[in-house]
């Protein structure tokens, strides 16, 4: 009962401080990053202390290695935060933005004006710096932001609240703009996807359970990103130079992301000329490949005989499930089948392969002649992301800033009724 | 356990069926419009006995005159329904639109490409002619569609699948693209509301007991429409005679609808020059009004004392809530605290003022000197709507077919990887 209370709180304190910053000039909110990006160069002190103890206690608990490195907070880190606010600062403002303005045959003009979608609430795990970067996001676009953030790093992302609070107050903006939740009872994250009177969105951040929870559990809308099962796919017209590159950078470039490949279809026409270059490479990189008959016949020792459970895979790892497909319909049966609509790629000099692939494919960034590590928000000139959606509404692939905001409708009118 | 297989099963091949039209060209999906209009002109007896049986079963339910009002069709009604299938055929086919191409540093063309968002399911309530207008609108976006009518209106949804499934087989479309629930089981609502791996949204149409359920209940997203409660603020600089027609023209030109007004809110300074007159206006129309104190002063025996239950109230019926404001930033707090972020608008001659109410108002549509009634897709020129989502995300305010698809990314390459 005292959690409800005070997530309702937390909801109604967002929802008058959204208000507030919805129609607060671009100005101010430029000045509150700004602000932000300076505390967090002169309060670098405070902040790591309180890291400190996020990580002293994460040790006690043996936590694994790598969670413990996502946990930390460095000088370096904190200067590539306050880095990546002031880039925020610098980009357009999407609100107030209008479009589409025409005249109707009543003389009645009316056209879309960008505004904030209300109040966003961010869930998440262990990274602190997601508090900072989800705060100057939803500043720029005008939106009040809840940020829960996971238990591990409380002391870290109250020591941001901190600043953000005092930046908003250094600008004139409504301090509760942007909420931490103080406690780590996880029955907040339960009474937070309660709140559709009050809260507009919900993005979750994590791993898959936290987002599976969250997205079943939730009456406000969520968007999110489940996982990449990303393809390659070498059609029979492919340059073999430019399949090898883009194979191997999808892959092995940055192997534990989303937008790494999971699975690489190679044409049957192409497969001589192709697969022994690209074994080798595999071998040189420790990448370990798990082929399908006729792939394991180009090396019956090396290459692990792909199961079923290979072909929705995420592995998130140097592993690369490999099929020799007979033709281009059965790449695209298989992309629909098994990927996640997230990011796929085809290789191929072929004008017409290249023009169909791009109408066929639904994902989310669909690609020729080039790796499915383009999928990011920087590379696409969106600038910051929020996540990649692969939810396809509102947002689906990179989401920026213009995904924080909805167009409504606007009408200038001289005393127009309806007959 | 069988309803959740069939389910399942109407799911599948609704992806199915939405691969294929995803690619459709125009000009098939404008075909099967054509021989859908066609079809509603020829087999009209058909159609209309189906419809006959409907209404004999409503009769002997006793169900109210405007239920059955609603579920009746007519050989007029049925022509406005090919007339309207004609009128979708000519919209543009917003699938394939391609925007913001742009070359980045390292030479990649990347840019956004409308698709259709797959699988769209209608859950809704006695009007049949829904089956006609959502199946329209879904297979012009490339959509495959779901349809779950009332059980009311079971034969002449019936009879119109008949139709699409027909005029899909003319144009060499999948017939499954429209598939029309044909049971009258309430556990079909339950279980298409889990098909998140097949769904991609789910509109729900009809009563809010419906549409509270469909929301709270859905793992797939919903976008929806809950409840009109439109303002007209008349400001002191208002001109009083476009005041008095703008307020009687959205609240009587047709009270049951949601863009119709529920609260005029008119500031004390014009309240002697405005109030008097639209007073006696509102008794030529028999329009009961529940007035504010100050409002009350004015005919203390014809105004109703408002309670706090009038200002969130939506009548949907010749009452209109009436308050005297002392100033605008009331007039915009009370928008704010009682509206439902549907529709509203300023009456004034003052620049500044309606600049400001524009930006301010977070509505789905916001209008200066105009009537609320004009928030519809066919009056803000986006030609046939889906409905007005008060949901701020996706879509806000009347949906047309824009509504249906959404972007994904494009990258044109020449071998480019990621250093």
């Amino acid at each position: 009962m005292k959690t409800a209370s005070y997530v309702t709180r937390l909801g109604l304190d967002a929802r008058e401080a959204g208000y507030q910053l919805a129609t607060a000039p671009s100005i101010l909110k430029n000045k509150m990053l700004t602000s932000l990006a300076r505390l967090l160069r002169e309060r670098t002190e405070e902040v790591l202390a309180a890291n400190t103890e996020d990580i002293r206690a994460a040790e006690e608990q043996q936590l694994s290695n790598a969670m413990i490195d996502r946990l930390r907070l460095t000088t370096e880190r904190l200067e590539a935060l306050a880095g990546s606010v002031e880039e925020i600062a610098a980009l357009p403002d999407p609100v107030g933005q209008v479009s589409q303005m025409t005249l109707r045959p009543n003389g009645l003009q009316v056209g879309r004006m960008r505004i904030p979608l209300g109040v966003v609430a961010f869930i998440y795990e262990s990274r602190p710096n997601v508090t900072i970067d989800a705060a100057a996001l939803c500043v720029k676009s005008g939106n009040a932001v809840i940020l829960r953030g996971g238990k591990e790093a409380l002391h870290s992302n109250l020591a941001f609240a901190t600043l953000t609070s005092k930046a908003l107050t250094e600008a004139g903006l409504p301090p509760k703009a942007v909420q931490v939740v103080e406690t780590t009872d996880r029955a907040v994250v339960e009474e937070l996807l309660k709140q559709k009177e009050t809260i507009n969105l919900i993005i979750p951040r994590g791993g898959e359970g936290l987002i599976r929870y969250v997205d079943e559990n939730s009456q406000v809308p969520v968007i999110k990103h489940y996982k990449g099962v990303c393809h390659v796919y070498v059609d029979k017209d492919a340059d073999p130079d430019k399949a090898l590159a883009i194979a191997m950078n999808s892959k092995v470039q940055r192997p534990g992301v989303c937008n790494a490949a999971e699975t690489l279809l190679v044409h049957q026409d192409i497969a001589d000329r192709f697969l022994p270059a690209f074994i080798k490479e595999a071998r040189t990189c420790s990448l370990e490949l798990r082929g399908c008959p006729r792939t394991c016949a180009y090396n019956p020792e090396g290459i692990v005989p792909a199961t079923d459970d290979d072909w929705p895979a995420e592995y998130l790892d140097l592993i690369l499930a490999v099929k020799v497909v007979d033709n281009y319909g059965e790449a695209v049966a298989h992309i629909q089948r098994y990927g996640s609509e997230h990011t796929d790629v085809i290789v191929t000099e072929n004008y017409t392969t290249a023009h169909d692939f791009i109408r066929s494919v639904q994902s989310s960034l669909v690609l020729v002649n080039a790796s499915t590590r383009f999928n990011d928000g920087g590379q696409l000139g969106l600038g910051a992301e929020i996540g990649i959606s692969t939810t396809k509404l509102h947002a689906f692939g990179p989401m920026g800033l213009e995904h924080l905001t909805i167009e409504k409708h606007i009408a200038y009118g001289d005393g127009q009724i309806r007959e």
